[in-house]
């Protein structure tokens, strides 16, 4: 997706400054939708769906050409594994995901005026939330590796917006986005010790996608 | 819509990892509606309407250059009356389609720890209801067969989410989807009592939007 | 829009099916919505306008290549003006649109089992709301004389799913509209006695958006 | 954007008249949403993040021929900086907005038969408000700057419908909105005491996405 002459630097950048974007947006609506719903969740996690879709769509829009925007550790990896990404590449990306995705969530606090360095208290996990965290990122993977040219954009992020819903988990799908969510202690969080278990199971998800990938074929 | 060097195995794989992730869509947004609507039924239906929309998109995207993703037996047997679909695949097709329905309304029980094996208590019908479906598919169809090239898939999408509302049954308009809903006690199934009806109005709307197909011609 | 070889009967089956579809949509996602929204005007509304934006976006698509897909005699009005609309095709457009548009909205009341005779009784106009149905129409105008080619199923749609809510009146813009709606006693309905204002208004507001289109002049 | 043969006074009218529509959506779908959504404020927020993405979309694909559909003195003032619009054209641009804006506000005042002069009381401001408006207006800029061709209208109304809720402040982002804004005392208004400060924090903000999309780089 990046062209050849793009510099680490940029890429790295745009890796990190789209990740803290795209966790200010899911922090800062899910702040926002918590403040205004009153209490309804199923409204909150409607705006929280909606700010979700509309930021990742322009995310991958604005910054796919500069690295990709995988905004994932788990993608980044499975690129990797693909041969897509370079072996070199693959840890500066995840950490500027990982740095990205914590500074998208302080600026997520500082923007609602909330303490910045906070944790969320907000246990999640089971046997069903971990296989809804494997099916939501294999499922991801998919969408990934098979939309049309020019189409990745509207396709990752309608996926993530149907995967909002059909997961038990509200699909986090991502391991920097289970780091960033773990400093925000609001509708969006994850406390720190349940984040093992997500990332597990997103990146088993990730390999089950590759593989089913396989499985699946060229179409021409 | 598939290339010819696509092989069976592909087709069908592809027709049944589809209609298995549309009823765990369709079913889990369904369930995960409920839980946090807190009883507010047009709520529970608005985002069950968004997830089935962003999802239809995505898996049409997705699995269209495989298989043409039908997903729906109404639509294959259409298609194999058109000739687009070669009659000795109709069946391989519906039984793909029926399996995937069921497997994906399992995988929506699995991620929300209920039951693997219940059936729902939702009697659904009467004149109205059998109505709405007949002419829900046969808008379906309408939509399918004129679609212009590269947008069947979000018309298709659309079309359907303007159809959870306009018709009376929240438009199955799909003899798997029918099938796949059996198998949740929630918002989104459908008692075993009920199906037939279902299937017989939705065999019937497909025929009748096959006729009006024929009937408003070509426009070039 | 539509090609020469299109013949008169294909499109007034179009314009008319179009228009049916387009008040059963309108009408039907009405009914469902003040059913299921517990008295919640706005959640009602907002399910009203998905079901509007999606239904509309399908129908130009579908019938746009047969008919032009204009559902609406204030638009088949202002394209015989500008010589886009053979004149002996106006009446004829408007006919089939009228007809429509009564089946629509009887197709609805069927759907939902009410009597498939009734009439609105409410009541709409005042001042602010024909200035309203004025500025609606007028944008509905620039909209589809302006769009882009390829983009005018897309921005109608959206355009209309914004009037519905920045407009004291929920836009209706259309007196096939107001004509189908009178027979809907329901949430999307208005009484005959509101109807001239509104048609009136509507006509003014087209007459506008050409006005302004004018003036607006040429881009390139 | 604009083509060259597109003359001043095409030019101005198309921003005059594109800032009106857009803040009568704004302020318009504020006031129906706050009057239908009986204190609901989520659902009111979700109705006018709602209309103003379909409008913005509509707005700018129909205005961005003739005068590049900026409605937006902080977006004139970074495109002069960058020698994309002429100099001499800043103020006039600015001075349409801000007219416009004006009537855009007066415009729904009327079409919902309220007093046409009014001011809104709404105190809006803090740090957190100031850093959110900041945000938003970087962000903005990235997006308008780094849109791939054909696709800045999708791209600017999706994002501004993600700020609307990931920003404390709801994500005003724009000068000649705060200054129309302030002619409503609704749910979408801003106390004239309070403008300032959003206007500064905006006008920081743009410059700070200048700097931004500088540091980016190109990607090829």
């Amino acid at each position: 997706m990046s062209g050849q002459s793009v510099t680490l630097r940029q890429r790295l950048l745009a890796e990190g400054l789209g990740t803290a974007l795209l966790l200010a947006i899911v922090v800062g609506s899910g702040i926002m939708a918590e403040r205004l719903s009153g209490g309804n969740v199923a409204v909150a996690l409607l705006a929280n769906t909606l700010a979700t879709v509309w930021g990742l769509y322009v995310l991958i829009e604005i910054f796919g050409p500069l690295s990709g925007a995988h905004f994932n550790p788990a993608v980044s990896l499975a690129m990797t594994a693909r041969g897509e990404l370079a072996p070199s590449l693959a840890l500066p990306y995840i950490a500027a995901q990982l740095l990205g995705a914590l500074l998208g969530a302080w600026l997520a606090n500082a923007m609602f005026e909330l303490p910045l360095l906070q944790y969320s208290t907000k246990l999640r996990g089971g046997t069903g939330q971990y296989l809804a965290e494997g099916v939501a990122t294999a499922g991801l993977l998919l969408v990934i590796l098979r939309a049309p040219a020019g189409r990745a954009s509207s396709l990752v992020a309608s996926y993530i917006g149907a995967a909002y819903w059909f997961t038990s988990s509200t699909s986090f799908a991502n391991p920097a986005a289970v780091f960033g969510r773990m400093f925000s202690d609001s509708f969006a969080g994850i406390a720190p010790l349940s984040a093992a278990g997500f990332v597990i199971a997103q990146l088993l998800g990730a390999a089950a996608g590759l593989g089913l990938h396989q499985l699946l074929g060229r179409s021409k």
